[in-house]
């Protein structure tokens, strides 16, 4: 009967030494058909766990819609509608694809996505692009024509110059500018203007040698220098290339992924593989940014972003980021309060990413199913909140609900045959 | 009897809004001789208050040598110091000239040098630029061959390149980049990672747009990748056009200046104009960066980059950068404390510079020579260390001596004949 828990201990520290070893190198930006395998002119994926289109919420439609008209693929909204149920269209998963998306996700083949490789395990993943400080754009659920043209732009100079330029860098190591990102107040998910200011830095010295036009190069920097979150869609690839060798570990409890679809929040559990636990999207406690907006005008919890929660950032790390929960109405001691919890139900602490608020104590690392159960603290996502017709409207922190965690520990258990698992 | 000391009262509350007020933009990069005012071809300025070559500490003595030798003014190291003391060459403290120099502060003609305009009040402050991650360097004192061919490379490459760029993009407003960088972790003496990447990220857009030679134009942002502490000698440039116009309010108690030449350190009262209050240079309380080294090793406290306590940053903010206080042997209680000493001894808060662990409570500002008396506590500063042959062999903290606080308080009161001062 120990056997198991030991089996259990010893796949959870696996598990946590993958997430530790992983050495995510961001090396391009590429529009999504040419890296993403599988991918295919008519293949649209989206946040969280699979969901039908009669289901989704409506700034998830809104975001197909739009991508299928970013794409060509439709001319107007009803043909877009149209074509999104009629079968021909593949609508799916970024989770599927190894790849992850922001809030609606929405990722056609024409989207411009980063490359992440994972050097230490050689597997790659795959993030669009954040459509930076507007309130519009696919990934907030809106398809308005200046987020198409935005999109088009990101896609046609965006991209290329960021790609040329990584190309000359040879690769930014995602896992050290996480590093030091968060010795600098982010925590990585709501807070990214470190890991922005550092991608930048090390950016910097090959803009010169790139063969592009000047003006084009200058607009690109010129994102990149308003737009703070700019580095989030970095890490969540990061995050995903991490999590992958992850998977599969036998016996182990600790999480592969959480992601919600603005319906739906799903987790999945390496020994688990890719089977998703599915519960309710949350409510999100938010803090508009005006207040036109009330609870009553907010999607549920939505997005893959909470991929970075799962390798140890995000709401796991508030105490790092005092800026980010005093932008969400909290103070230094409701962050520490967070990462608090978030190492009780952590089986490990990574040695590479540490929190300076709590003397270089390392990130709480691997969300144990077991641990979640047996202290009732479930994990804190910062996150983004979007209007329930569309639209960024507020950010604010969500919780996983325990629900899923319950449903993935009793799937555990059957699949154990009923040995004692705690 | 208590009028004087309303009228201490007010002055100082005029002091502390004039420092909050300032508004430093950095305009441009230039050799000495084009920009500060009175530097002739034969002037040389060191760090610190006033003091005879006879007196100087080695490291001071090697950097005027190699100034001498890059300016191209003497031959050999004979000749150099030959004509360093011949009264041929005007010697003087860069505080005279609107300037302050990291570490020995020696800037000679050709120096390239921040240029750093005070909007507020349209006075121009200046220092010469970091020399790198280097040991050696006329501001660690010394100076080999490979020290002068950085400075050329400094003059004929980095500081053009950086002047084309500033030009570009309009300046940069460092109270703005000092704001955001204390917000990721930077005290702004030692750390300051944050404040050069938020500096790159600015420029970063007009890098594409200057008519410069490709290589010329990464070799400068190369620099400026691998080396954090770059943005130092802006902040300071910074802090000195702040400090500018709070000279000379009557009856202010508040400090203006404080600076170590290696063996004098010496401070300036707002009331008391440009009279220095001069004690001895104090030992640093070092972390040297070999275990070959001890404090017998150690020149004592030297450099101007004690500007930066002097507008509420380095030393008097501890608090806000957990990193630079682990790296000095500490933890983010002894920071904590070193910041709470700070509010016993200043006259006020800054109402833009905010430390995110104390929930962001302004940082302290306005030394007041009646509080440090009074309470007994004096203000630390980040430094770093030079050997006393020259050469940088560690990091530390030094303290200002009461003994300048007692000297600038007696003077004070013998100005004010008498009347009551506390």
């Amino acid at each position: 009967m120990t056997g198991i828990k030991q089996k259990i201990e010893e796949a959870n520290r696996k598990t946590i030494d993958i997430l530790i070893a992983g050495q995510p190198i961001w090396v391009g930006c590429k529009p999504a058909i040419e890296v993403i395998p599988n991918m295919s002119k008519t293949t649209i994926l989206h946040a969280g766990p699979p969901i039908l289109w009669v289901n989704m919420c409506q700034p998830m439609k809104n975001g197909i819609m739009g991508a299928l008209l970013f794409e060509g693929l439709a001319d107007d909204k009803d043909e877009a509608e149209k074509l999104a149920v009629s079968g021909n269209i593949t609508i799916a998963p970024c989770h599927d694809y190894q790849s992850v998306g922001g809030m609606t996700g929405i990722t056609s083949p024409s989207t411009p996505v980063h490359v992440v490789k994972n050097g230490t395990n050689g597997n790659f993943a795959y993030c669009g692009f954040h459509e930076g400080t507007s309130p519009n754009g696919l990934g907030w659920g809106t398809y308005d024509q200046e987020s198409l043209n935005h999109l088009n732009w990101m896609r046609d100079e965006l991209a290329p110059v960021l790609d040329a330029c990584l190309k000359a860098s040879g690769g930014i190591n995602m896992k050290q500018i996480i590093s030091r990102a968060i010795q600098m107040g982010d925590e990585c998910h709501g807070h990214c203007g470190a890991a922005t200011s550092l991608i930048t830095r090390e950016l910097a010295p090959y803009i010169s040698k790139m063969n592009i036009d000047k003006e084009v190069v200058n607009r690109a920097f010129e994102f990149l220098r308003i737009t703070d979150i700019f580095a989030l869609h970095v890490i969540m690839a990061a995050a995903r290339s991490i999590v992958e060798p992850s998977k599969n570990i036998p016996f182990s409890t600790i999480l592969t992924t959480i992601a919600r679809n603005g319906v739906e929040i799903g987790i999945k559990v390496s020994s688990m593989g890719d089977e998703w636990f599915i519960g309710e999207a949350q409510k999100i406690e938010s803090v508009f940014f005006s207040p036109e907006w009330s609870e009553d005008d907010a999607a549920p919890d939505i997005g893959d972003s909470s991929i970075v929660e799962t390798v140890g950032l995000g709401g796991l790390i508030a105490a790092a980021s005092p800026a980010q929960e005093f932008a969400l109405g909290g103070n230094s001691s409701s962050a520490r309060k967070r990462t608090g919890e978030a190492y009780s139900f952590c089986a490990g602490e990574h040695t590479s990413w540490t929190i300076p608020d709590l003397d270089f104590r390392g990130a709480p690392l691997g969300i144990d199913v077991r641990k979640v159960i047996s202290t009732g603290f479930t994990p804190t996502m910062d996150t983004a909140t979007a209007h329930k017709e569309g639209g960024k409207i507020g950010i604010g922190i969500s919780r996983v609900p325990i629900e899923v965690f319950e449903k993935a520990l009793r799937a555990f258990s059957k699949k154990q045959k009923g040995g004692e698992i705690k």
